[in-house]
């Protein structure tokens, strides 16, 4: 199975508002909640993918018990329909394996502006997490490891947590020779390449407020050179940049598209993921983690990629290797 | 004991922010949670006046569980402190007299700009109510008017209740001769003042969808004509035109105030209906109701009143009697 860890998990509420004025009081048209935090949406995407998961971090109060349930109703029994066409993979079960706070997992608020699609996103910090609850989590994190075949460390830290904490989760995970892939950004990201993750997926201000710099190949290779083994730059609508130890990749979807990036991101990390898991080379890899972001975009329910779009922009994905690092 | 009907009552959420600026992305700096709806607001300010208070409507879903825990920490037990002044009536037990509905109970969210004050919000509709979940209340309102000095009915219609709701209950507490107060808008307004209800309470721009009409006496004098026995108009910061069966008195404050007007209104109908059951007269029950008001525009915490504000302001609100209505 794929372990993710989410530390802050979140309720993701979407609120649809005919027009967003701010200072005017507004009656919300429509709404949706979901489980949310980058693990469970990379979750969410492995699955669909026929890879079991299990997903461990926090979760506590009303919120968390909302966010629970509604975990449990993503399970395969829901998402298989009868007349999928038969090339689709048997979507796996996702284990909830979350571990129990007192605090109150926070929301994230989506509200879109139904006028112009654009979306305003309000974001509560998360609960305040105790040692013993962080000493719980590492319990957890340690017997999961015993059985994954990759994990993903993902997201922002709750307050509470130190911000070595992924360092030390990532160090965990290459002494169990578990492959991990930290995707996060800030300090956490910082310290956390310190400990030398197998990869991580950093956008392009991710990379620029780590190394300084706004030039992909410099960028990414400067965060090799901070620790991290293998570096996947998103390079946005432009697909992605992969430096690692055995070689350099270019690679781009057959169009740009537009639409909703949210969870783009979670996508490829899935991608990625499951291609190492199925023992993949860095190309098809590639080619899978671009084809799901850009099938993720055009998707029309945000953070969601969108089946038949994905398995027609996979083959038409470029990979371009380029000259070794330097 | 009074009652007071909420029939869509909210989980009232507030969000802090630096600034709000729209399409952008927002860390929420401070949460709040608060069991609100206009008849849990008018059953605080009771409570604090010494009243006992019972609370029915609906309630529901994740969202309702969280609003009855909150609800039950608002008892005295919470509010009651050995230091406080004797002069301050001992805060009275609100009891949890909700109809358990299938549906999730709404959020209401207001997003303050820390930098400005300014407030945007944004409500959900509500859930839907059922058929048999309306007999229910119905149920639940007839026995509880038993015991009733008086009652509030307040606020808007969830989804699925009939227009003519506030109407039908408006007689069943005529019948049952308890004093109504009826605190709603729009086309329910209408409606329900046909049946006659003791009280109204509008705000201008609620007189004005009624009447047509941004004149103050005009359109509370034809507010009366429609069914109302008594029109309590608030004048914002200027206080309250009452024209009433015994006469028409215009309640002023001492001073105009300038603060966050969000349950104003709800203490003002708290003050009236605990002026009502106390047998007070009419100058005295505007007084209390323009003090609370006031004290509620003051008060640091949207919709509480202050209630230092509140002892200080009452003896200052003026009261002048004006010629009865032609």
């Amino acid at each position: 199975m794929i372990l993710t860890v989410t530390l802050n998990t979140a309720l993701d509420l979407t609120y649809g508002v005919p027009e967003l004025v701010p200072h005017a009081s507004h009656r919300v048209s429509d709404i949706s909640e979901r489980p949310g935090g980058k693990g469970l949406n990379v979750a969410r995407v492995l699955s669909a993918l026929g890879h079991e998961t299990v997903v461990t971090g926090f979760a506590g109060g009303a919120t968390g018990a909302v966010l629970r349930e509604l975990l449990a109703g993503l399970s395969p029994r829901d998402t298989a329909s009868a007349d999928a066409p038969s090339s689709h993979p048997v979507p796996a079960p996702i284990t909830d394996a979350l571990v129990t706070v007192a605090g109150n997992t926070r929301r994230t608020l989506a509200v879109v502006d139904r006028a112009t699609g654009d979306t305003t996103q309000l974001n509560e910090p998360g609960p305040v997490v105790g040692a013993e609850e962080w000493a719980a989590l590492l319990a957890r994190y340690a017997e999961l490891l015993a059985d994954a075949d990759a994990v993903a460390l993902c997201g922002s830290l709750p307050p509470g947590i130190h911000v070595g904490a992924y360092a030390e989760l990532v160090r965990a995970a290459r002494a169990a020779d578990v492959p991990v892939l930290l995707d996060t950004s800030g300090e956490p990201l910082r310290r956390g390449i310190a400990a030398r993750p197998d990869l991580i997926k950093p956008n392009a201000d991710e990379l620029a407020q780590l190394t300084g710099s706004r030039d992909p190949l410099r960028a990414t290779r400067d965060a090799r050179r901070r620790g991290a083994h293998g570096v996947i730059a998103s390079l946005g609508p432009d697909g992605m940049l992969a430096v690692t130890p055995d070689g350099v990749w270019q690679a781009s979807p057959p169009s740009k598209v537009r639409g909703n990036p949210t969870g783009a991101g979670d996508s490829a990390g899935a991608g990625l993921l499951s291609g190492l898991v199925e023992g993949l080379g860095w190309p098809d890899r590639l080619r899978r983690a671009v084809a799901l972001s850009t099938a993720t975009v055009l998707s029309p329910t945000a953070g969601d990629f969108d089946r038949t779009a994905y398995e027609e922009l996979l083959p038409g994905v470029g990979v371009e290797e380029r000259p070794p690092a330097g």
